[in-house]
């Protein structure tokens, strides 16, 4: 049976190469970097060559780079290390309700603890308007939060302009680049960010390993307590063949970005337009421009999401309604929500996410199949 | 140049085997367990294999295993998820102050917050007497925390002892694990913990993987917020590979385990017996016989320990003085102020830990080179 993967904002296959990069970090250079030996030293080397090369790929310093086990670790030690920090300073936070759930629940734990949240509004793309967050501000405000690309809809935000808005109001910005890191340029010092997190494992790195860019001078409370690792902001021996993983992968993607996000963008967009063409009642979820370049998502009419992912499953196509990390969840999308969806358009909808491995024969297949697929469900 | 290892208590190799098992989850089977579609079905599939290994190895059931990314943030979980969702009923725990700073650390971060942290007493040898634990219980006290053997000097606690107390008192037992997992039999039953933490690179498995065992009914916030993995009790894409190598270590370790335990104990001995006996004014740090079985500890007088690491790993032999977390430290290590060593015995101090691939061999080429560096870092 075929097997083919539309799901890889989910998550992603490591990188043949990644993998080799990894591999002596395994058994031959298994040391701890913080040992002060040999075999330690050995250790600390690659993982400060690994941290230049992320540090290089987001604009940044090296010692603004802290690596961890992946983007929710980052969004949480953001979220709540800076609400411990600041917490004499203020106890407002302004963040969009598109966010994904490592940055949602993290605030929301907050909002019980008695902080005040204000969620943003967005448009029927998905967008946060930059004039909403400068009028959300207050004196109290101590972290915007808002996401480089949505995991659900590809809509990319107005990142640039929300980074000058936070720092004319010195206030720390914090963006989530889990679904842009390695796919579209992300540069701290163009986006203005102060807190940017990614996550391997969605471009073609390990699953495990994520980073945290902290800009220099920002406070923040360590989010794991422990030893003296990573500048003591973050406890626990390093994952240094996923680090090494993670780094890999970033220069891969650095190298291949303007090729492949082409590519992609070519094929993406035979979805986003031959879909609507042979299925009647469909609706394109998200910006059409300001999108992530390997995404497609949509909105069937009369048609169960939860059966079409099934049906699309036994023809050997991988696909989801949205995020992987609330499948199985009775509530709609919260994003589709926010646009605007009725829940019934929410409940019929489903992501298309390409990438490294994905081929013209694949979505070939892919518009062979699903229209029957739909009509079948509708009856 | 010879390259031998006796720093296994810091990190340890992965373990050929382990990567093998490793392998097909990087690329071919990379699926997210949280994925509804068939890529995502065979990674749960793999998932929940990987939870019943560790879960039989502790004796616990599979619910009751949560992975994570290694002993600092299973530490960490525990101690702050248990002063979160008990804060109503009490704010004092009991610890032991020989404990890794994984867990001294987030207690010393609440004893900042406003709790009572009451630190054990432990005599010479670094044994907490159980009676203690029982004596310093009050109606407020919402956790013990002792871990069942030290890092440092191999001392293996009574931790059934203060299990049965905490079992009689009600109050939820945290046992750090992590150097014992692998080693020793670790059964959370015949321990009595409520919670139990292990970390995959202490055992010849991949670092950034570890977990927490957590009782059934226990009442603990969550630490990583977001989605819905490890049944909401901790957010973020499972890391696959890494979490199938764990449980391919713990089975190794189980199989060979009194074998290894054997071998080990018997090097081991050897450097207890002979290095005091070809070195003068040396002292043996730890229980000598309630101690892990890979674990030699030594302070040696009028011998500057980071000067006798450099010598040793000039001679190609990776030792350390205790923890490789707090390596470049200035302050003498806790454990060895706790069990009441001079400052200048603790900074004379040497950690020699062995494992599955030292060798007779090994041994012998330290005790060789041994006595005569420390006679010229003498003079």
């Amino acid at each position: 049976m075929k097997h083919i993967y539309f799901d890889y904002a989910s998550t992603s296959p490591t990188d043949p190469e990644v993998i080799k990069a990894m591999e002596p970090y395994f058994f031959e250079q298994f040391g701890n970097p913080s040992s002060p030996h040999t075999f330690g030293r050995q250790a600390n080397k690659a993982l400060q060559e690994a941290r230049e090369s992320v540090a290089k790929f987001l604009g940044a310093k090296s010692e603004e780079i802290i690596f961890n086990s992946g983007g929710t670790e980052g969004n949480n030690h953001a979220i709540l290390g800076i609400a411990h920090s600041l917490r004499d300073k203020g106890r407002h936070i302004i963040v969009s309700p598109v966010e994904h759930h490592s940055v949602l629940e993290p605030v929301e734990f907050l909002r019980k603890e008695g902080y005040k949240i204000t969620y943003l509004p967005v448009d029927s793309a998905g967008q946060v308007n930059p004039e909403d967050v400068k009028r959300s501000i207050t004196p109290e405000t101590i972290l915007i939060a808002v996401m480089h690309a949505s995991n659900e809809i590809g809509t990319i935000q107005p990142v640039e302009d929300i980074g000058r808005i936070a720092k004319e109001f010195k206030i720390p910005f914090l963006v989530d680049a889990v679904q842009t890191a390695g796919h579209i340029p992300v540069n701290v010092d163009a986006i203005g960010a102060d807190f940017l997190s990614l996550s391997a494992h969605k471009f073609y790195g390990p699953k495990g390993v994520g980073a945290l860019y902290i800009r220099r001078g920002m406070k923040v409370s360590p989010f794991l307590r422990g030893g003296d690792q990573e500048s003591s902001r973050r406890a626990s021996t390093q994952n240094l063949a996923g680090i090494v993983g993670l780094a890999k992968a970033i220069e891969i993607c650095q190298q291949k970005m303007k090729e492949e996000s082409a590519f992609q963008q070519k094929l993406r967009n035979r979805l986003l337009e031959e879909i609507p063409r042979r299925i009647p009642s469909v609706k394109i979820n998200g910006h059409l421009t300001e999108r992530l370049p390997n995404n497609a998502h949509f909105s069937f009419e009369k048609v169960e999401g939860e059966s079409l992912l099934m049906s699309l499953d036994m023809q050997g196509i991988a696909a989801s309604m949205g995020s992987a990390c609330t499948s199985g969840a009775m509530e709609p999308s919260h994003v589709l929500r926010a646009i605007g969806l009725s829940d019934e358009l929410a409940f019929g909808s489903l992501r298309l996410t390409i990438g490294r491995w994905t081929t013209e024969k694949d979505v070939d297949y892919l518009l062979e199949k699903l229209p029957d697929i739909v009509t079948s469900l509708r009856i």
